[in-house]
């Protein structure tokens, strides 16, 4: 028997107070959200237009006029126009939509940040920008509940003609993830409302009931945020039409062949999206990576919701093979840069890594549903690993410039001369055309809390060691960890409880054995990688935990063939890296002497403490010879110290070379 | 003071007498020539059709209506379809132009590799052929002497509309080549006259002269054709037009900014076809790698016929920069696959490796005219690295199958499964869709005599160790070589000289001292890499080479990210590999034990000779875990006896892995 890990928490209850995390959050508050608001504006200069509140304005006038005019339709040429309008031809544009088919999405990634923010620091004057940005968002919605501006102001007779490549639906999801968030974080349902009347429409459009189209996402989000509506309303309907899109996947024919514009042999690439089968016939993690975990993310929603085994059985296929044969050892997945997607099964190349940081968002996504499918370990230690690294590599450590692609090996050289590298950015940059990435960091990081703890009446689950006071059982209890620098974990009762009550703490897969100290008796269990410690719990009770995070040198399965005799170094949590500013050009010229003798050395550097980690090692002289090739003769070596830095750290001195694997 | 090499030996006075080689013209002869006559004429079955006769055809018939109508155009629809047109509708067809606008080039190729095999063997039935199809060739000629039947097809108002990304004069210097070949082989000029129209032509449109357009081939060939051509013909004005376009070359402001098809920002990718910058000033081997190689080689030429030490120096500076950074052990050049270039210095991937066959065939054309202006052994090490390695493993042993690019590491599925290899097949085809690399095979190795040697009135220089029997100084020689399985190599006088002659043997670059032995008295002298033997020589001499040709380990520059801590096999002038047929699945896990302890074993395999290498190695076990990454340790190991065979040689034994560089 499968034990599962509770409920989510709401975020208005859990007070972070963690110096590591409060950092990020407060990144994300100063820095991220205001910066976002301006481009989302078409107000940094040397930025690409977003054009996104623009679409929203004149969508608002569109539906305005319509109502006025009682005109069932706007046709407008279609006027799809990707970015290529510079800032100052704006004046002559029309009231055109532009951007990309999904830039409605960047406004409600925005609101849905901004709320987490607002539910821990209150902000009156965000609070109503976010007010005036739902204005807008509601003026443009129409009177049916539909809500995309691209078909708005290109001509509602093609809506949802295009499910495979346009985002209707997507941007759907965004908004209900949005709405439910802002209403939860200032209890304003004004959003919530037009987002229940879009899905009220979709749902009058498709489903299972004759007469109604029996389409499904081509870019996955609704399902789950349909199903989180399903949780929060406990309206049926939404559950029903969630399981729909999710059953209705893949089926033969394809509905994708009815749109039109299907051409033949697109069947052929239908696993970019996922729908290259049923979803309960996939046993492989497929196609366009972020697109797979928010689908992965629904079906394991699905499956605890409805108790659907043959669902969860597709969902743990499909975690068994993304964790086991696709996932960086950074957390990082989608090793393909076309199409953003899955590789084969051990092609993880570190240079020409995609590893795109919203595809590891979507990990955690999903990790912390089937974590509250199933309390097991394994699922926190991903959400973890995606969280602390790929996550965190994505944002600059003033908040300032992001990563879209996070790889594993870099070279600037090669990222600027060879095109294969295109989409490897050697420096962060301060937006991108496409924008998911820098929003979808700011909601994860700003829910941070979301992803740490789960409770049911019985038990509360620790996933991750986030420092943070909570009322649990009735009783204020205060967390305190030193993560992911130490392994100190504290756990402190401030009321008595009035009957038994277990809290689950996470035993990091990363350490072999911890250290438990308390001053009171308890039961205590070890199961599925979680140590129960259960007792009637007083006011002033301590639970002392000590996970060591020892360093430890890291090697692949053989079946990765990029990184055969090579090793990377973790400690606790953090993956490591070696940058060319700690030691020099030429990286790929060190090697690291195994078994490890490592040294950790605190570091203040760029107003931020961390741990360095200094192992023994080699390099090799360049050998002075012109030519290319040569006889083998021995190579002259020196004895050196690598010195490392946590992989989430990386180029945030200056441009340079970095990796991860390096030869032993 | 330079020595040149002296002069190009007709073709009709080479008479290859080597098993070795008289295999692969017969392979041309009986397999080649006759496939890609039937495919130049869509006649086979199972591949798309090419449609070039079919164009020459259609071009036959429109110049004759226009002889008829006296009209100075005929305007079509712009037609170029690519080879979306299946077989079966090719009766809808209009008499339109199909196939790429490099398609002419397809014949030309043909007919010069016809011609070649025509000198060495004649064959009525097959010169008859050839008749025929030049006679379809003249009757598209233009009156004027136009002959492209792109634009004949198309509408002549725009011929040299697109110099940067058409083929008119591409093709012209493949018909140049052609009609040179045939004329030499048969005597029949009457393809040469038409070359000669078409060039003249060209010469009243093109040139330094006021009123005459400043434009210069996109895809170079042209230049070396053109210089060819005087050096058969004589005529001053030849030479004259290979030296306007190699000197307009990249000039600023580009010609190509005035083509119609020009865009701002174009003038960043004029690297591809190397007018980023005037050829003296250039000094990195850049872009197409085809291309590079045909300009260059026209610049050698040209720097020969003029003396032109400025020319000359930017040839040798290109020269040094290819062959010490930019190519790999086999002697391919252009690491990547988009725009089939070269790739930055040291950037030589082994799985993602272009290494297009024509761009090694085209190697050999530039090492063989920077020799024939400097006699330095380092040319012909090139030119023979590539001919025995890449070149030949263009076709597979049976004649019927060819790569068009050639990586030094295959694991079949990671070609089937991902994208950025889809330009590597881990199996020979029969043909491509751009057909360019099985007819520049068929006509290189079918000349292969005219690389081996040059000489001028003192001496006979021996480039490639090639068996022929020749007439050298008035005296019929035998050259007798066991290349390149044995590094033997004798000498044999067939009748008395009158006065002292030399001949000049090249040491070759891989070995280490050589063995003389002969019979009589002689000056011997080593300069640049050759031996020279002088002497009046008398019937019945005999010099007698032995070249050691030890199996060796070689390493690559340590800059050469990808080969760091490998090793590649070496045997004479052979590159081995290790093939999945002989040595299991997952070649990654393989060590090869430096130094070397090599043992060589003579087999008989596939109706071929050949000689396997056996080393000692070590084979990782594949560990039994699951997980993706683990705690280091030590791996389990069993010693193992590493198979290689010639590379030249791989995948003819079925589809497997194979890879050049092993870890040691």
């Amino acid at each position: 028997m499968k034990q599962c890990a509770g409920k989510e928490i709401a975020l208005k209850r859990v007070k972070i107070s963690d110096s590591f995390w409060e950092e990020a959050t407060k990144l994300v508050r100063k820095e991220v959200i205001p910066y976002q608001w301006k481009l989302l504006n078409d107000q940094v200069e040397d930025a690409a237009p977003s054009f996104c509140m623009r679409n929203f304005r004149i969508a608002g006038k569109v539906t305005e006029e319509k109502q006025k005019a009682d005109l069932s339709n706007r046709q407008l040429e279609y006027t799809y126009r990707g970015f290529e309008v510079l800032p100052e031809n704006q004046e002559m544009l029309k009231d055109e939509f532009y951007g990309f088919v999904f830039q409605d999405s960047d406004l409600y990634k925005w609101i849905e940040a901004a709320a987490y923010s607002l539910t821990g620091y209150p902000d009156p004057e965000l609070e109503k920008t976010v007010d005036e940005a739902i204005d807008l968002v509601c003026r443009a919605q129409q009177e049916n509940g539909y809500l995309d501006t691209y078909y708005i102001i290109n001509g509602m007779s093609h809506i949802f003609t295009n499910l495979k490549d346009h985002h209707e639906l997507y941007c759907m999801g965004h908004l209900i993830e949005a709405a439910i968030a802002y209403q939860e974080a200032t209890g304003k349902d004004r959003l919530l409302q037009a987002a229940m009347r879009f899905a009220d429409y979709v749902d009058s459009v498709f489903g299972p009931q004759e007469g109604k189209r029996k389409g499904y996402p081509g870019h996955e989000i609704a399902e789950m945020a349909l199903l989180r509506l399903y949780e929060v309303t406990g309206e049926e309907k939404y559950r029903k039409l969630a399981q729909f899109f999710i059953d209705e996947r893949g089926k033969k024919p394809w509905y994708w062949m009815q749109e039109p514009g299907y051409k033949a042999g697109d069947e052929l690439r239908y696993a970019y999206n996922q729908s290259h089968l049923p979803v309960r016939e996939q046993e492989e993690a497929v196609g366009h990576a972020v697109r797979a975990m928010y689908l992965y993310a629904g079906m394991a929603d699905l499956a605890r919701l409805t108790g659907d085994e043959s669902l969860w059985n597709a969902c743990r296929k499909l975690w068994d093979n993304t964790v086991n044969q696709k996932m960086y050892i950074t957390g990082g997945i989608g090793a393909v840069s076309e199409g953003e997607a899955f590789s084969f099964a051990y092609d993880l190349p570190n240079d020409l890594a995609y590893a795109e940081t919203c595809a590891s968002v979507g990990l955690i996504f999903w990790a912390w549903r089937m974590l509250k499918q199933e309390a097991r370990s394994e699922y926190a230690d991903v959400m973890e690993l995606a969280l602390y690294n790929t996550v965190l590599a994505g944002m600059a450590l003033d908040g300032k410039s992001f990563f879209y692609t996070n790889p594993l090996e870099v070279v600037p050289e090669a990222c600027y001369r060879d095109v294969r590298k295109a989409h490897i950015k050697p420096v962060r940059q301060k937006w991108f055309g496409c924008a998911c990435c820098p929003p979808n960091l700011a909601r994860t990081i700003g829910s941070v809390g979301r992803y740490a703890f789960t409770e049911n009446e019985h038990v509360f689950w620790v996933h991750l060691y986030v420092g943070a006071e909570i009322t649990v059982n009735e009783s204020p209890v205060r967390l305190t960890t030193g993560f992911p620098w130490k392994g100190e974990v504290k756990l402190n009762i401030g009321k008595d409880m009035e009957k038994e009550y277990s809290f689950a703490f996470r035993i990091p897969g990363w350490c072999e054995g911890y250290e438990l100290t308390t001053g009171c008796k308890m039961q205590k269990e070890e199961k599925d990688g979680y140590l129960y410690l259960t007792r009637k719990w007083r006011e002033g009770d301590e639970v002392r935990l000590q996970f060591p995070m020892s360093v430890t040198g890291v090697i692949a399965n053989q079946m990765v063939r990029e990184d055969i005799g090579k090793a990377a170094v973790k400690r606790g949590p953090l993956v490591y890296c070696l940058e060319e500013k700690d030691n020099g050009k030429n990286l790929h010229l060190l090697k690291v002497k195994l078994p490890l003798d490592a040294k950790e050395e605190e570091v203040f550097e760029l107003d931020h403490f961390f741990i360095r980690i200094c192992v023994p090692g080699i390099r090799y002289g360049l050998r002075r010879t012109k030519a290319l090739y040569q006889a083998y003769e021995e190579e002259q070596t020196e004895d050196v110290i690598l010195n490392y830095v946590p992989y989430f750290i990386w180029n945030n001195r200056g441009e340079g070379e970095m990796q991860v694997w390096t030869r032993y």
